[in-house]
């Protein structure tokens, strides 16, 4: 295969807007583990990729998938008991009474349908979201997604929070008060929602707040920001894409990190190892408050095959131990993170927390300029061509991502930590501007 | 497992609204080809499911997704061919420069993501669609659906249109000028649209208005209709989900059957057999002008797994010629249907076409009173009694219908067809108000 030809293909047959990553693409064809390959045979260590959660290509969730392909696969108007265990599961792994779920395809059809349970039980219209957020793109859900589009096209209904941002935000870390302080942006949204004619339906949110760079917030601001949004009559909806299926290393979820209880909980991408399964976890009450006025079905969502994926997964996750994996290799990863920072001037921050993390790289450290972009994406392509895949993320493209599918372990982090070093070093003697 | 111990726990972990066919819900656990088989070992033969096209658990498909499975499967930001391959394999399938492709999670996903690309390269806001049209559950899709949701809330950008039910609509067989007619109701419909302040984005249209209890329209009215939506400066949108796929015997696609050459086509249950994969195909030109101002990226859509197995599906519907035999074999259903309607008064009308089929069921043929949904119910439960898998469509509840996967036979039809006269006979005997 040649590659250009590939490439020729690709650009006639998908839209101009497939855009792929690396100015030279990388033409993946297998993946083990923490490992994927390209067409030449070269190896690169995934420090990226949270979607295949439990690994690429497990052999457990690949079983589970051929199997149940192999026996039948309908939809949920039939009885079948696969999508029931995988609820009953998630019930055992949330709290509070969060265990009635509807099954879907994506995260983007999670949070929409979330957002229209919240609409409907509440009578309210508003939502709250942080600014430079992203949760999805159907139309419904690419409006609360502030990290798309201009701010001058949002929807009167939208309320949009400060992010939590300790480091880059106008409340910073040896500040006193900060939750209270980024929590009064909630108040300030509302206020702007009613002077629209607005109440909040809910607050959706991000637990690790990933397109602002991964944030670890204050740890009182999600349960203060919750209670205001309360008060007003609103929901709060976790969205636990990112955050969830044990990728902050503490806890399942990105909410139980910070004592939040949810009204709604979404779940995607990690759900089923890069099976097409999502869902929304909430309350009996709130469910069979909507259910009056919806009978929602997805034709694929929750079908026996879906449901075997994510079940799977689960069990894979508990028996392999990984949520203590992410704790352990998060910590290791926190320490050499830590100590890059100390070598390296263009580290501004270290923000994240297990299998997670976010290097927020600045030109200066005392006025915390962020690199362009293009350094960025300069300096990922350059990871790249040692083998490590990371990512760009951040409101101004100057985050290095770190996500790492979750058997990610000590010794693939102390490599990543001395090739990061290694680049971190050369980089910087070529290009800080 | 004790099947009210299963439902119990099913009513517990499952939002109220997960409504299951069936007083007596079938308990499925096993599917082959056009069979498949519940938790006693008792078989159905499957006149009902689409979303298995070539058939339950082809092992063509089951082996497409283990292989890729166990292979890799991540996402369409690193270069990957088959993705590429199979955005070729559907062009080559369209006509009329149909080939650039997004693909998605659901038909909901494509129906969405449709009406955005058609609202941005217009600039218009309304959107057209049928009486009792169903295309989805996202937010926007949802007040597409015109059968999901009270009429009085309406957005004032939805123009509604009559759907060509020759039958029972305001112009029926035997009256001259049907196509003409029933496009006016597409003027009539941009009309309103402009007294409301708004222009088409596009009509979105279900080529087989499965909703409406399956419909073949006049000859000349999708390409009347669209002639009248393009004047008005919108896009014509096919919603292939349901007739897609060989579906109606005579074309690939729904829009092919009446000549229409749309400008986005979106696609669904079919696709991948039952793997959640859809898509949305356009043209070279509105993708590009789409692209301009989206970057639109489906983290499951188009992963490799996904695209190998809605590939292996085009592989296998034209090795096994599964559009010749929805041809033949609906041709054999075309017939012993019109036989069923002289024999029983009950039915009013035979509509459809290849494998996909509707009977208007009626309690008097000269009124046309549509029989009560719950009779079509009990219709229904009777036949699944004796091993007939079917479903229920159309505004009024009254329409049985027949929508077997691609590969039922002749045998297949056969049979359907003599149970079916035994239930109806004695329906009419015991039912008929």
């Amino acid at each position: 295969m040649n590659e250009n030809e590939l490439l020729e293909r690709r650009r006639r047959a998908l839209a101009p807007g497939y855009e792929l990553f690396y100015r030279e693409p990388v033409h993946l064809v297998r993946g083990e583990g923490v490992f994927v390959w390209d067409h030449a045979g070269r190896r690169y260590l995934d420090c990226y990729n949270n979607v295949p959660s439990v690994g690429h290509c497990h052999p457990r969730v690949v079983e589970a998938i051929a199997t149940q392909a192999a026996l039948l696969n309908t939809h949920t108007r039939y009885l079948h008991e696969t999508v029931v265990q995988l609820s009953e599961r998630l019930a055992t792994k949330l709290s509070n009474g969060l265990g009635t779920c509807w099954f879907v395809c994506s995260g983007t059809e999670a949070n929409d349908l979330a957002t229209q349970i919240a609409r409907s039980v509440t009578g309210h219209h508003g939502m709250l979201v942080s600014e430079y957020a992203y949760h999805g793109n159907s139309d419904l859900v690419l409006k609360l997604s502030t990290d798309s589009y201009p701010a001058d096209r949002r929807p009167d209904w939208l309320g949009v929070v400060e992010p939590p941002n300790t480091y880059r935000g106008p409340f910073r870390l040896g500040e006193e008060d900060l939750g209270a302080r980024y929590a009064e942006s909630v108040s300030r949204a509302i206020e702007g929602l009613a002077e629209r004619g607005h109440a909040p339906a809910a607050m959706l949110v991000d637990t690790s707040w990933d397109a602002n760079g991964v944030l670890i917030p204050p740890h009182d601001y999600l349960v203060r920001s919750a209670a205001i949004v309360r008060a007003a009559g609103g929901l709060v909806i976790a969205d636990e894409v990112q955050a969830g299926y044990c990728r902050l290393g503490d806890t399942w979820w990105g909410h139980d990190r910070y004592g939040l209880v949810p009204d709604i909980v979404t779940l995607g991408k990690p759900m089923g190892a890069g099976h097409p399964v999502a869902a929304v976890v909430t309350t009996p009450e709130i469910a069979a408050a909507f259910s009056e006025h919806s009978d929602y079905f997805n034709t694929f969502g929750g079908n026996p095959v879906s449901a075997a994926a994510a079940l799977c997964v689960i069990d894979v996750i508990d028996d392999e131990g990984l949520l203590e994996n992410a704790h352990q290799v998060g910590g290791h990863l926190a320490a050499g993170l830590a100590e890059l920072a100390r070598n390296h001037e263009i580290i501004g921050n270290v923000q994240g927390s297990g299998l997670f993390w976010g290097l927020d790289l600045v030109g200066d450290r005392s006025s915390r300029r962020p690199i362009a972009r293009e350094d960025t994406k300069r300096l990922v392509s350059r990871l790249r061509d040692e083998g490590i895949l990371t990512g760009v993320t951040g409101r101004h493209g100057n985050v290095l991502k770190i996500r790492p599918p979750l058997p990610f372990g000590r010794d693939h982090a102390d490599h990543a930590l001395e090739v990061l070093d290694r680049c971190l070093r050369e980089f910087s003697e070529t290009a800080v501007s």
